[in-house]
Order: C-alpha cells, then structure tokens, then sequence
C-alpha cells in the first residue's frame, strides 16, 4: 500500500504488526483509553540493594520488554552494567524499549542482538556501528522508530508495554526519591525517564549516590520504585554534555543562524510572549545569540523555550528575556546545573513535552521551532534518520513532535561533502513535509507554497532570498550532481512511525 | 458476619456490595493492577470557557461519579457553584466522590439528597448538619468513608471510578497549568486534588485567575485538564486557613502537648533525623513548640514533618531544624504561603502521602504520628468518626493512615463535658487499636500492651504517670458516669473502610 506522502509499505507485515499507513498530520480528537501498571505492594521504607544480578534474576524473564533513558548520553554508565548482567544470565528474546540510544551503547546492543538476547527494538534513534549493523539486516525484527512524544503515546496507551524499567538516576534516597540535579553525574531534566517511571511495571534505580530520606525534589517518587540498586560509577560527567556551548565560527553556520534569527524577527510571530524551541548544535546556537539581540532591541521577552535545553538558553532565563524554560531533557552541563538553580525551569515530561494523544502538550502551544536535517525534498519532507547511503545514523527524537509549532524552520546546509542536503526525494520520510514552513539554507530560503502569508511577510525582507525548493533543489544537484540511486534489499529493517502510531516510512536493508 | 475488631457486619450488605471484612492492618505484598482514564484527544492550547452550564451539558449523565477537593476548606466557592448548576440542570443518581466534604458544602449536598440529585456519598468525613442528615437516614445508600489513603488506593484500583473532577484552583493558566500557590485565595498544596487530576476522566478546572501561559510550578498539569472555566470568585482567603496559628492557653491542653512532647523526647524514636506528624489543632500546635525546645536542647533535627501542614511546622522548616516538609495539605495561611518560598516543602499527593497498596508511601517512614480521637476505647480503637450520640461529625482524614508510624500517640482529655473519651468500646471503630501505641490524656498515659518496648522506655521518666488504659477508662466513668446505651435502628448508613478497603465498622441509623 501506498501512504499519503507517497511511500510503498510492505503490505504483510503492515498486516502482520497491525499498522496503519500515515494519513495526515492533523491528530484529530480520537478518545483513548490508557494503560496503568500492576504494582507489587511494598511499605519500600528501604530499596538499597547492592546485587543486580539478585534484581534481573528474581523479575526478568525470556520475552519481556525493558527500558532505559538516554539522558547520561555518552557518559551513561547504567546500560552497560544492566546488558553486560543480562547477557551473562542468557536472557533471549527481549524488547528493548529505550528513550534512545547513544553511541556508548552500541557495541553492547550489536552483543546481546548476536547471542539472541534483544530481538526487537524501539528507539528515537541509532547511529555509528549500531545503525550499520540494523541496516546490514543484523536484527531479527523490524527496529519501529518513534519520535519523543510517540514514545509518550505508544506507553500511555499500551503499545510499548515496560516490563522492567534501568534507570541511572545521579541520585536517590533508599526508597526511590530520585532527580537529575545532584551529585556528580548531573544531567538535569529527567524528562524522557518520567514516562517509564510511571508505567513500567517493575522500576529499578541505579545510582552511586545515595541520599538520606527524603530527597526532593522527587522528579521520580519513592511510591513508582521497586528497587535502588548502588553502583561504584553511575555516569562520566563529563561525557554527559555535548559540551557544545561555544559558538560556531563556521561561516556558513552562521549565516544560516542569522537567516534563521531573520526570519523570525519578520514573522508575524516575533511580538511580546512569543516562544520557540532551538535545539542543540552549532547553528541553533548560534540562533540563540542572535535571537537574543533582536529580543533587546526590540523589547520583546519570550513566554518561554521549550525542548531540549542548553546553556545559552538558560541564560536568557537568567537574564529575564525568557520567562519559563520547559524542559525535556538538557543537552550540556550548564542547562543541567541551571535547573536546580532556577524554579522557572520547569522539568517536564514526554508527554507534557509532546505527547500527540493527550489533553494538550507544550508543543501544541509553540510559536517558532528550528529544527535540523539530514535530507529535506522539494515536497518539504524531512529526513532525519538516514544518511546519503541510507544508512541509519539519526534520530528522531522531536523531530516530528515540534514540527507542529505555528513556524517550523528546518535550517540545513545545501551540500554536505559531496551530498545534496536538498533533493528531489527523501531516502526516508521522518517529518511530514506539510509541517514543515521554512528551509534555510546558506544559499537562500524556501517556503512552503501552502504558506502564503509567510511568503508575503517575507517578500519584502532585506537579505532574505526567498527561491523555490525545486531552485534549491537544482543549485545543490549543480554543485554536487545528480546521486547515484540507492540500492536496498526488499527486507524492511526498519519502521518509521509518525507521532500518532501510523507508520510514514520503512527502511530496507542496505546492498552490500 | 464478626471482624477482627469484634464488629458485626450486615451480611447482605457485604455480598451485595462485594466488601469484605477487616482482617488486619498489615498490607502485605498483595499483586494490584491499576487503572488509568480515558482520554478525549485535543491540542488544548486554550481550553477557557465562561460556561459551567455548557461543561456540564455536555459531559455529565445520570449515574456518573463526579469529585471535588477540600483544600479550599469552609472558604470553598467551588462545590457550591457547580452543584447548584448541576441540581438546577435536574441530573439523577449520582456518585458525590470528594476528598472530604466541610461545613459549607453542607446544605447544598442535602438539597442534592433530597432531590434525588446525589444518591451515592464516598468521603473522608462530613459534619455538622449533613452527618446529622445521613445519620437520620436521609441518604438512600450507605456512605462510604475512606482515609486520604485509601481513597488514592481506590482511585487507583478502580473502585471509585471519577467520571467528572470539578476541581477550583486559585491559578491556572489558559491550558490548565494550576497550582494552590498563587492568587487570591491560596491554600497551597493541591495534594488530595492531583489523584483526580490523573486519574478523572474529565478534569474541569475553575478558577478566578487566570495568567499567561505556561504557569508553573504545575502542580496539576495541562495534559490533565479538558476546561478551564472562569469564575468570579473561586474562594474566600479568610476562611480557608483554620486561622488556629496562636497557641492554645487550655492548660488541660498544654498539659496534654506537654506529656506528648514528653513521650517523644523519651522514647527511641527521638534522635538525629527522625521525622513526625503533627496535624491541627490546639494540642497539637503546642506539641510542635515544645518539640521546637527539645530539638534546641538536644541538639537534634528532624528529617521530615509530614501531613497536614501547619505554620509552626514550616516554621520550624525555615528555622532548619527540619530538613523536608512533606505537604499534602496546608491547614493555615501560613503553611501554604510558605510553599512557593521554601524548595525544601514539598508537594505530594495523597499516593505518595499514604497509599497502602503502593511501593511505599511517606507514612511508611514516619516515626512519630501524634493523632486525635473523639473516642478511645480499651482496646485502644479510636473513634473519629461518630460523637458520643452516635451522630456522624467527623473525618477520618489520614488517621488510619499516620497511625502505621513506629510510634502513633492518640491525644486526648479523659472527658469532653459529660461525655467520656476513654471508653469501654467505642461507638464506631476507625483506627484498630493495634495500630495505636500510646494514648496521652491530662491524667495519666496509656500504653498498649504489645509494646512492652516503650513501657520499659517510658517507666522511669518524670511526670509520666503510665496506667492501664482500662485505670483510664474507670477514672472517665468515674467523673461522668455510665453513658446510657445508644439506640439505632438496623439500617447502615455508612460503612467504614480501613485503608486496604476491608469494612472496619458501620455506622447504623439513629432511633429518633
């Protein structure tokens, strides 16, 4: 069958997996019943224990689904203890469900999938060895990708069902009061974790440091933990931020930073109360110091800045040009330290963030997003999965989740190396291109044809050189030629599900 | 059919209704499956309506369960407001689920009765003229009374099942971002309000205050709420704090507050970090300043103070000499200013508070509980439920919860006019006598048998008279008599849960 942004899926195992094809980006007002958890019944004055192994052994069985979250990124030390533990028992056929995966996980998820431990996965993401492994057919079953507030969906109605949730926490007490914001390992905003803290069956905490009773405040509560298990090291603190907070020199980065910053300074979004959400890498960050500046010159403050969250953020918060920071998850060791600091930054959860199923997430209310991108089609489509050899080394993180702001800026780059950013189609649809608003690109910017208004308070803009995406489209194949067609097997190794469960895409396993 | 605090229990009513008896007050590890709402989808960007009526024509039927909280107290304009809509609509047949019902909602829930309106009452506690309306066999079925506990237990396992949740708040944001903290009419945590926020299938807030979005902290959060309804006036500040902050000069009571503070100081509980449960009232206002002196001179601090909050409590909070606050509710202005100034007082709803059938509530790591009774009787059962007439005035709050602490002291004088407290058998059991270690009154202390640990603690500190609490009983009689045997007919009018859900007691209609 054939979906509404034009993608093939395989019929059989649409069936098999009862999936339906994407339709549409509007989510509609379906009514929808949750799930809840089976509690075993505990007084939990004390959860201490020092033996995983006593934890996996008397709760984890063959075929059960378990949960991590990604928030130590690659300074995460909690996943390898908990799969080196797992497959040393010689678990089989386990679903592995986490928020994502980071690179520091890879070799051992490409171990457990080999020795039959983890058969299915559930992810936002995967890159770098763990990617070309599924590309090249490694894993049994079809890996379902799912963006941050799908993740949410998917948990609160019941498609991702949590067995047994490992989560590194960088402190508790010893009945499960646990945050991100002390100790040593501080990551900040338990955002992603606070899903599976609340429905996974069974909660398991890793921590090495254990706090007296009680720690607040509680991100996860002593009433959702079944067990706080110590650890030596629970995470590298200093792997744990991107680390990024200094500002592009890239010529072209900025540029497009500054493009960007002109386009919303132009939009009719830009007035007192406005909100947006920027992201990590350079160029976003870059957006954010030029935001700022527009921000003073005008007298204008924001309602608040949502998403993942960095220091350059938190500093408008600081500085009272932001008023509320949402915060998800945060991407360097500024932001993390900031929230314990600031009550204005509000720790939220995916599906407060996010979540397209419930009675409103902050998404809903987003005036601007900028958001990146591996690939963008001259239908405005977004690929944020796979590279030009499609192979998988992305994420979709809230790609498609913040998409829905009443601006969404997709900021990318022409060309990268010898591949065109912009094509005439997608290797693998992520974000719907009717979502998407702008693209901007060191070269110029597109606007999406539905979006007349925004055509029309742009048209006028000095500097900003408003060109079709086809224009876009042929200047990049100019530079780089036409790419030579991708060639894939006829094995879906992948499934790209939009936020509301429907599956947008498939990937096929990679030629060799 | 007899339980095992020796109570008769109407068979038919026990079948019929699918109850069973009380067995004991250890939970055990029993397996629960919980159960979650049913979510109608909106992106809920703005969700201000102006129209009560409108809300409740479109989601009320006849038969359903709607709730209320109590956090407003006698200065509540919420309930009022609604069920004066919902009466005039002329709905049947429904299910009055609050966390407690207080003194201004009374004529309005007995014009609901009496119209047929409101035919089945679950609450904490009712007063005044509607216990004396229920207790006369104005309401059709029985009442069921459950702890603050046990109601979270019974939302979440099903058995209050909350189609409707009117909640008034004093802020909230367009999209329903609320909390108790801001605003005219402040009472500060929303504890008992935030089951129904997550587990009501329709969350209807009202409120006189609405700010611009996002408003947080969020206690309750927008991905709960389905409508903010705007209303004049949500509360009178006046009348939501007990305003009972000044001391009690009752020498009986400072006697009383006096040998309590006593008994804690001298029994093993009281040491760095230990933790206590106050709650309201002259005594126990007192007990918390002399406790304030002891720590000075001891040199001790508590770890936490949970429960009902009071100024003395959250003074001490500021003073450092407790660490956490725990706050389900605040009792005075004081207390529920003090949350939006002091990080350390935290929110926590009444799962995490006292829910038996969780993995571990706050009560479970409670030391000291210091509760009230209107009876005691000689096997230490308190009544806080039915007065000397056998007359519905009471609440039980969170008293069976708080009496699971290491050592729960039941305060109260030896007669109140010409009535008895210490007794034979008590009208109605509440709280089972094994969960009570120590009954304090102006005469002399009791101590239950089974802890021979603190009658050895105890026996040889000065000015604590320790008699059978049988010696008790006889000098009450002696001071009033013989209390002539009430008459009631054989109708149930209400039921007592314990905290697991078991039927403690009934309460049966009064003979006029």
């Amino acid at each position: 069958m054939e979906n509404k942004v034009g993608r093939i899926l395989p019929d059989d195992l649409m069936a098999k997996m009862n999936l339906k094809p994407y339709e549409s980006d509007e989510i509609g007002h379906p009514e929808v019943q949750r799930v809840a958890p089976k509690v075993r019944v505990t007084a939990g004055e004390n959860k201490v224990v020092s033996s995983l192994e006593e934890v996996i052994k008397n709760n984890l069985k063959d075929g059960m689904t378990i949960s991590f979250h990604h928030h130590f990124r690659n300074g995460d030390f909690a996943f390898n203890q908990v799969m080196d533990k797992i497959i040393e028992l010689g678990y089989h056929d386990l679903t592995l469900a986490p928020s994502s995966l980071t690179g520091v996980m890879n070799d051992k998820v490409i171990e457990a999938i080999k020795k039959g431990v983890i058969t299915n996965i559930t992810s936002s993401g995967m890159r770098g060895s763990l990617g070309d492994f599924v590309s090249h057919g490694g894993l049994k079953n079809p890996v379902i990708f799912r963006s941050h507030g799908n993740r949410a969906r998917s948990i609160e109605e019941g498609e991702i069902k949590i067995d047994i949730a490992f989560l590194g926490v960088p402190v508790s007490d010893p009945a499960g009061n646990a945050n991100g914001q002390d100790g040593d390992a501080v990551f900040g905003s338990l955002g992603y974790a606070l899903m599976d803290a609340k429905y996974a069956d069974k909660v398991v905490l890793l921590t090495d440091n254990i706090v007296d009773y009680p720690n607040t405040p509680a991100s996860i509560q002593q009433d959702q933990v079944d067990y706080v298990v110590k650890v030596d090291k629970i995470g590298d603190p200093d792997k744990i931020g991107s680390g990024a907070t200094r500002f592009t020199k890239d010529p072209k980065e900025l540029l497009i930073a500054q493009t960007v910053n002109k386009v919303i300074v132009n939009s009719p979004y830009f007035k007192q109360g406005f909100s947006f959400q920027t992201g990590s890498g350079g160029a976003a960050l870059a957006v954010t110091r030029y935001l700022r500046q527009s921000m003073l010159d005008a007298g204008i403050t924001a309602s608040f800045a949502l998403g993942g969250i960095t220091k350059p953020t938190t500093d408008l918060l600081a500085e009272g040009l932001v008023k509320k920071v949402m915060d998800v998850q945060d991407f360097d060791k500024g932001a993390a330290l900031s929230m314990a600091q600031n009550k204005d930054q509000q720790e939220i959860d995916a599906s407060w963030y996010a979540d397209p199923h419930n009675k409103g997430a902050v998404v809903n209310n987003l005036d601007v997003a900028i958001l990146s991108a591996l690939q963008i089609d001259t239908d405005f489509n977004v690929n944020v999965m796979t590279g030009s050899d499609g192979v998988i080394r992305g994420a979709i993180g809230g790609h498609q989740d913040a998409a829905k702001a009443k601006m969404t800026i997709i900021t990318a780059p022409l060309v990268r190396g010898r591949n065109a950013t912009i094509v005439p189609a997608v290797e693998t649809v992520v974000t719907p291109g009717s979502s998407i608003d702008v693209v901007v690109t060191e070269r110029g910017i597109a606007i999406n044809p539905k979006r007349q208004d925004l055509l029309d308070a742009f048209s006028h803009v000095p500097g900003l050189k408003i060109l079709p995406i086809a224009e876009l489209q042929k200047l990049a194949e100019k530079q780089v030629g036409k790419p030579k067609k991708l060639e894939y097997t006829d094995r879906t190794v992948a499934l790209i599900q939009y936020r509301d469960g429907t599956i947008i895409d498939t990937i096929k396993q990679v030629k060799d």
